[in-house]
């Protein structure tokens, strides 16, 4: 496995040295993305079905992550299959299946899946299709962090210095393996000293804005924490100069799937005539959809609203409507930042849609 | 005291009748906001200090509430008071800048404590100075029950049958001594067998979404709480057709300043073309305000962000910015609800400005 950068995660005063996905053989660790901020914990995952829970849960979360994590998972789905090549081949579309139903919303997570798959159609026995299947596995994990550090390095080029950016969610390290997307951006903009003062939404219901504020500590970067409803006033203040985004899920025109709320940013950065950019690894396309409009938003339980960290904080019989992920149309989107550069609008705002039906 | 009405607080099972703002004779006694829902906890005041400690901690919250917490609170602070006429002066002149500097950003504490102070200007000693701040007290009491009240008989006359109705905060009985402003003109509006579903939103930090959801099932309401960031979503969807905001404080032009968050309300409302009304009493109006800039906005601790009900959500050493309010331009607002009636825009936005400079 390729180790060249880890992510240094600082917890209580100790410095580790870890990735938020690590695969050894027979079993995938996690850092278990629930507890922290305030608890760090490993969760050993051996089968195919306690990664699929893992994810659904969300121990692990982020597209990369899922999309590396579940790449994994079907390795260990396929660990001490008995049988011929029939037997193994309905054990492969049996994992596939399982776990590509985890989380709906990101398209990592399936074309990881998707990937391994058709890697292993051709191995002839257990032993081959485990080989192949690791490798793939392997590979895509290696893809992903390159694509992450190049995301990151691409688009700190477009951050101008003394630059306030303002972010969603959590892209870090921890829901990236490493380095991240928007916050890759972030972070290496920052390493460049141009980085005057980066807002973290705190994205609530789950609050993932803590373990963003936690990886901008461990960066030692200039940062707030904000209500989310505080971002339109932020940008109208023209304290904000750059909105950037993750993605779940692109489709060829530009419009993407992300967090609950990049919708809300990406019309309150428009309204203020700030740039709101995208960034993804350009797996994150989803090339069989023309628009948003086909992409599955996740409804999740009514508790992550109505609770916070196991508080109650609504009355009894109060209900509540908690769908995960929004679609921005890509007229809010100045440019996407990949890891084969940026793909920017020009001033009719149509090049960008011509130049994402013809990437990879 | 009015007493015609009384919110209608059911808590554990037992209705009780109770407003959130209650005089009696040397005491001053406040349904605490900052317990509710899930603790009906009462608090007693018995001098102006102690109002103006209870205004500025929250246990009594909401522009409407506080203007008539804080005229009480003006009564208390003479109690006693010993001395001839320049000693009383001095003492009232002394509690109005106690009180008036409890909360900065709501115009109604403001002027209520203006009405009361003129009022007792000419009292001629403490018996008479007491008689005429109670009267006076009691008066902008009731003025605030009966504008609230037709707030939402006025209202409710422009919702249509069926409508989904999106708010943020709480506007409702709690935050208005009873009825409410945005809250009464859904309330009235859902008594006349017209409101499909409200929605309301959490209203980070302090999650006054809890008292809103509280109040909508006393008032067994069809509801839905959603994460903040999720207004938007809803609204690309077309499942709002309105959505109504209360105020803290409007100038002159339409500019006005409520809760954090209402300007990015706004801006996905104007964006999605669903109507954005403000309902507020005519006493929100600060008519020395000619727009929106002069208005002062307060910042309120970091940990109300950075803790929620007392659970840190973010690491040691993250920061937080927590500006309590924000300030929606006039042109984001289809109308302003008042107990005289709807200020609306024509086509070309223009009377509503006139109109606004020619009201009381």
């Amino acid at each position: 496995m390729y180790k060249a950068k880890f992510m240094r995660v600082f917890h209580l005063g100790k410095e580790r040295q870890m990735r938020s996905v690590e695969f050894e053989k027979g079993r995938l660790v996690l850092i278990d993305q629930r507890k922290l901020p305030f608890e760090f914990k490993l969760v050993e995952c051996r089968s195919a079905e306690q990664v699929a829970e893992a994810i659904r849960n969300m121990t692990v979360r982020g597209a990369p992550a899922i999309g590396v994590a579940g790449a994994y998972g079907f390795v260990l789905g396929l660990e001490g299959v008995k049988g011929g090549k029939k037997e193994l081949d309905a054990r492969a579309k049996k994992v596939f299946e399982l776990l590509v139903k985890a989380r709906p919303t990101a398209v990592n997570l399936r074309n990881c899946l998707a990937r391994v798959l058709k890697a292993t159609l051709y191995a002839r026995n257990v032993e081959e299709k485990m080989l192949v299947a690791v490798a793939m596995a392997e590979r895509i994990n290696y893809e992903n962090l390159v694509a992450c550090r190049m995301i990151g390095i691409n688009g700190a080029k477009i951050v101008r210095k003394g630059a306030r950016i303002l972010t969603i969610c959590n892209s870090g390290p921890l829901a990236c393996v490493d380095y991240g997307t928007a916050f890759a951006v972030i972070a290496e903009a920052h390493r460049q000293k141009k980085v005057k003062m980066a807002y973290a939404c705190e994205t609530r219901p789950r609050a993932q804005g803590a373990l963003t504020s936690w990886e901008m500590l461990n960066e030692g970067m200039p940062h707030r924490v904000i209500a989310d409803f505080a971002a339109g006033d932020l940008m109208r203040r023209g304290e904000v100069d750059m909105v950037i985004a993750g993605a779940d899920r692109i489709a060829r025109n530009g419009d993407f799937a992300n967090k609950i709320g990049t919708y809300t940013l990406a019309v309150l950065a428009h309204e203020n005539n700030v740039p709101f950019y995208v960034a993804a690894p350009m797996s994150t396309f989803d090339r069989e959809l023309q628009n948003g409009a086909g992409i599955r938003v996740e409804e999740r339980g009514e508790d992550e609203v109505l609770f916070f960290r196991g508080v109650r904080m609504h009355p009894k019989g109060a209900r509540a409507l908690n769908r995960a992920f929004d679609v921005t149309p890509h007229k809010y989107v100045r440019g996407i930042i990949t890891e084969v550069g940026v793909i920017e609008k020009d001033n009719k705002g149509s090049s960008m849609k011509r130049e994402m039906s013809e990437k990879p």
